[in-house]
């Protein structure tokens, strides 16, 4: 099965929907990516069609804005 | 392990949501309540904190709001 991938900046409300997600679902079956620390991530995040942070883009290409700790224009700058 | 409860109000956007997170959660851990049809049960969901459907309250009590379909206001309404 294709990963899953989860989206997050460091923010506490990211850090908080991280820790509830690789709760509920197989942390092996999820990449985490930190867009503060990987800013040449954010093209391919904003390409997937990620607009806040935090988000779960899914095997079949879903995304899902969880919550919302920060726009993705918020990490850009 | 406690169920995490997915509420929801039948709206495309819900159904969508439902549809991926049943695929990246097991479904047998999710109870999933149609608010729409159990107007009985919005109350519960406000006091879990649900603020929009769709959400996810998980088993530690924390509330996922995950994208947006609905208000809860508009869920009453």
């Amino acid at each position: 099965m294709a990963k899953s991938i989860f989206y997050h900046a460091g923010c506490p409300v990211c850090l908080s929907a991280e820790h509830d997600i690789l709760n509920l679902i197989d942390p092996s079956t999820i990449e985490v990516i930190h867009l503060g620390d990987n800013t040449d991530k954010i093209a391919q995040a904003e390409h997937a069609g990620v607009k806040s942070v935090p988000a779960l883009v899914t095997p079949n290409g879903n995304v899902l804005h969880i919550n919302f700790g920060a726009s993705i224009q918020d990490v850009k700058g």
